[in-house]
């Protein structure tokens, strides 16, 4: 069984947004009827298919310590949905991509809605600020979710701390990611390091914290919760270089090589650059972050990093990783079911499928 | 005296700013000593001169519904400020202003520093990029400074759904307004709608009821404090709209004119447009939203307004609705000195200087 599924938990997530959502669409009506598009764009974003990875492991964060299975967790998990969503929306608008999930980046949608209605002005510019608007509404949603999921006051009191950690390093690993682009020769360090806070944190390690600090965990077993989740996470954001660069459309949801095409500087371009001689590097310096690279090109960058032993040293490298995920997470005292569950999420993160 | 001096407030509310942004500094520099510019910026943009208007309203329903003047109440009142950091700089990424409170727009800034950097890539797609992030961590820390300011958490509790609601409203007025100039031909009921919300509300009402929902003020002192609070902010609306037409650059460190520039469809506008003669209508439709307009643009737009009585008409409604909140403010039951405060920031609000 999919771990992500256990505990039905990612129909639970699903049922806890869409019934956010629901109320949150009289408010918005009462407002003005004209914010209809904005409540369905949300929806629309949140309820397809989504494999609700944080949820995952806030809930198991606070199974592990000890938390009982109830709705109110359950929700509270799901507003890293919401906070997500104002992520991507938000990348979306930076990265001036055109997909998302398989779908139109939320920009390209409201820049097509007024194109279809003929509205006045500039389409792409009402598209990219009704994003930036509704990417900001999910984050006050996400707060929203959060604060009004049942949970005690006391729990929620605990883990606001963590909550806004994981926010503000959310943020401040975008800038970097940004500034890592725009200074161009990044090292492998730097990108490891824009992949710690961006993602892997984010991903991992602090949605386990706001479960535990959910259910009272002290200090020290969130110490005990990073040695798993933070190398874990790492692991999680290597994979999704990898993916961006080899994985297939269908199971990414964006077209192949998007990565190399959007010049992103990461561990694996990072790793392959070090290794690579002139012809190579230049072949590189070229294509990457070339918005019309060709399927051609895509597929010369692709070889330049196997050829390089960057792809193998990062297989190496995740597998080193999650090993060392999975020592700790035997090693920390917890909940035998949760700990059965997190090993079983660490392998769904990491491997070539997810 | 300034009634937004009253009880040292402005002062308080910028040193709790600096506090907060002050503590914020360490945990930014642990990510990455990088950080440093976005972290000089939100400080540059916090601390200078401000009316620190919304946190005056806040503090002075908390004084009203009851509340002891405490430096813990003042610090959760200036949370507010990050907030309207986080629409204002989001909103000049929207419109492309090239400035602000006098500043260069916080998109110009980091657009220059790339380009003074000699950074790759396009400096203003990273000005805008960074000025998403930055207006997203304002918004995040906003959270984080209500909830770390000291105030008891039932307090924090009761005022929770106040301030979830201004936040929404907020955003929904901001799209309501990229919505009315997207459509053109604004109507003065659907101008007055966006301002309602966009601004309105969310300047006076919403902070004035997130202070007596602080001192645990009931659903009946809120309806009350309406009366007060949404006169007023439709006439602080209005007169803002005044300013932005015929204001002096220098008290509102906006190029003169910017409103007509940006195509702002003002209740103002709409009601110049109801009366204009089709020759004045032609000369409407032509210039306003012309990003190029002339000095001399600037005055026929002007001429037309002033020709079709729509400035006398929008003075006369700033002055009934101010009116209308003064009689409100005497009737409801109140402590009596923030009753004079309130008067006296009702006249400051919408007088023709601020």
């Amino acid at each position: 069984m999919d771990p992500l599924d256990r505990d039905d938990l990612r129909d639970r997530v699903g049922k806890a947004l869409a019934a956010f959502l629901s109320g949150q669409a009289p408010r918005l009506d009462a407002i003005s009827e004209t914010l209809g598009p904005l409540q369905d764009a949300v929806a629309d974003y949140l309820l397809g298919a989504g494999k609700r990875l944080r949820p995952a492991f806030c809930y198991w964060g606070w199974r592990a310590a000890g938390g009982a299975d109830t709705d109110e967790v359950v929700t509270a998990a799901s507003s890293l949905e919401l906070l997500q969503a104002c992520a991507l929306i938000h990348d979306d608008v930076m990265d001036g991509s055109d997909t998302r999930r398989g779908q139109p980046a939320m920009h390209r949608r409201f820049a097509a809605l007024h194109r279809g209605e003929d509205w006045h002005g500039d389409p792409e510019g009402f598209g990219r600020s009704a994003a930036i608007l509704i990417g900001d509404l999910c984050l006050i949603w996400a707060d929203e979710l959060l604060n009004t999921s049942g949970m005690p006051a006391e729990a929620l009191r605990q883990a606001q701390p963590v909550y806004d950690e994981m926010r503000v390093e959310l943020m401040a690993g975008q800038y970097l990611d940004l500034l890592e682009q725009a200074l161009g020769g990044g090292t492998v360090e730097s990108a490891l390091r824009v992949a710690r806070y961006k993602a892997a944190k984010y991903t991992i390690e602090k949605p386990l914290h706001m479960g535990a600090a959910l259910a009272g965990a002290g200090a020290e077993d969130l110490v005990r919760y990073s040695a798993y989740g933070l190398p874990l996470g790492e692991a999680f954001q290597l994979r999704d270089d990898v993916l961006g660069v080899f994985g297939d459309p269908a199971s990414t949801g964006k077209p192949a090589g998007d990565d190399l095409r959007e010049g992103k500087r990461t561990a694996l371009v990072a790793l392959a650059l070090t290794v690579a001689g002139p012809a190579e590097t230049a072949v590189v310096r070229r294509h990457l972050g070339d918005p019309h690279l060709s399927a051609d090109g895509v597929e010369q960058l692709r070889d330049i990093i196997v050829a390089t032993g960057a792809l193998d040293r990062v297989e190496a490298l995740i597998s080193e990783l999650t090993d060392r995920a999975l020592a700790a997470l035997r090693a920390a005292p917890m909940e035998e079911d949760a700990r059965g569950v997190l090993e079983e999420l660490a392998i769904a993160a990491t491997s070539r499928a997810v």
